[in-house]
């Protein structure tokens, strides 16, 4: 096998530079998913401000000396306030630091990405957005399941299950969604998916519409729980799955029965069904 | 400034074996977004099949001697038909061949990666799905544009804007997008973008709702019209910008005026506003 030992370069390819702030995207776990761009951040950061979320073989990638600060949890169970990771993040940049801010997923879809950044504007710190592989596509493409199939659905909605106070977004029309979205995908949304299930029957969703929920999508214990929209309450309750997870309702999950490659591949990681 | 100069290793990392075909997502354009497993494919494949979007200097990775099929364009402006593609990679696979199927953004996201892989699985072809950054959100972010943002959505929805004879998809429900969609996010659509936004008006959206189109969003050469629902049929018949672009229309496109990070970075590629 010939594989070259180099990162390739290109012209005009950016550089981290002091005093700048990258916001990058981690992808769902694997870290086979990280972009070149945001391999070449960790590596060249000082310091790095991470989620709880990001896998810990990334974080290995940083130079001998630079920082890890972990704004996931703090003294316990507590999230440090987005106030008090942006002002870290300006207060690194302000001493001429080079700053990764490291996110799960995408840093804007579902990640309060675009308020940090703003944060940074705002403040006059240079910034660079590194995106990332979001795991309504990637880790479903995992559990075989595409988020859109040329005989399924042209449109797909991504939608987060909670709002700030851990509830049920106010503001989501769920009838609207059923009738425009052949395919939802939830992120954050296990604890209330119950109720969003039920939501989309009561707009006319079938019940036998499959639905997937992928724990731990793309990495070595991801598991996949394959239901309906009348059974997932009562078989996410029997099973162990919990956050984090990535939700899928549309025709689309039934593509798992020929797309389930990582189940199927010789030499691939092995990944379990879940038990129901 | 410390760069380790070998991509990054960790315990069962897959590798592109012979008679395998890997499902590869290019990204947007810029190569900084491209996976590190992608990366790893495209440097061991035996031939790479890709489509005419892939960036020039990606294809450049390949190794000395691996073979480049363009399945985007043939003999003029035709492209190969579906089967034509599938047969290809299927006898490559068969042949021993260490496969790369490479496309841009991502494969599962209006890609027709779907049916590639089903025609692989069907012929029992090992294959593996790498996704990729994909247009709707990693090229809106390097226009300044958050997919979504904590003030304006809990849900984002991306559309393709034609089906296969190239018109509307009919079945799309567009009085349900409008009111279940605060953010619509359009694939392939600037051909059918003012029948788009008569439809979202005529559904009760508002005329002043922010609309952006970015053309080769992620490239050199990326160029961005901001305008709004009511005025975007005319001001995109005034501009040049055509497809390859992604479009976006709601709130979100305001978050431009602190985020348009790619316009205001010392050392970032210049990327101009479309003179419409």
């Amino acid at each position: 096998m010939t594989v070259r030992p180099h990162t390739p370069e290109w012209p005009g390819r950016a550089r981290l530079r002091r005093g700048e702030v990258w916001l990058v995207g981690a992808g769902p776990g694997d870290p086979g998913l990280m972009t070149l761009h945001g391999l070449a951040a960790i590596e060249e950061a000082d310091v790095v401000v991470h989620d709880a979320l990001v896998d810990a073989r990334i974080l290995g990638w940083t130079r001998p000396g630079a920082a890890l600060e972990d704004m996931g949890k703090r003294g316990g169970r507590c999230s440090p306030k987005q106030p008090a990771i942006t002002r870290r993040l300006i207060a690194h940049a302000r001493a001429g630091r080079r700053v990764v801010r490291l996110k799960g997923g995408d840093p804007f879809v579902f990640g309060r990405g675009g308020e940090e950044a703003e944060a940074l504007a705002s403040a006059g710190i240079p910034f660079r957005i590194v995106p990332g592989v979001t795991a309504g596509i990637g880790g479903l493409a995992y559990a075989g399941i595409p988020a859109t199939h040329r005989d399924v659905n042209q449109a797909v909605t991504f939608v987060t299950g909670h709002d700030q106070s851990g509830r049920l977004p106010a503001a989501l029309d769920w009838e609207a969604l059923a009738k425009g979205s052949p395919v939802i995908v939830l992120y954050m949304a296990v604890r209330t998916l119950p109720a969003i299930a039920e939501a989309l029957m009561a707009a006319g969703r079938a019940g036998s519409e499959p639905v997937a929920v992928v724990m731990n999508a793309t990495r070595p214990d991801q598991r996949v729980l394959e239901t309906t929209l009348s059974r997932v309450a009562a078989d996410l309750a029997q099973s162990r799955l919990k956050a984090p997870s990535v939700i899928c309702i549309g025709e689309v999950v039934s593509h798992r029965r020929l797309l389930d490659w990582a189940g199927g591949m010789e030499g691939a990681t092995p990944l379990a069904d879940a038990a129901v």
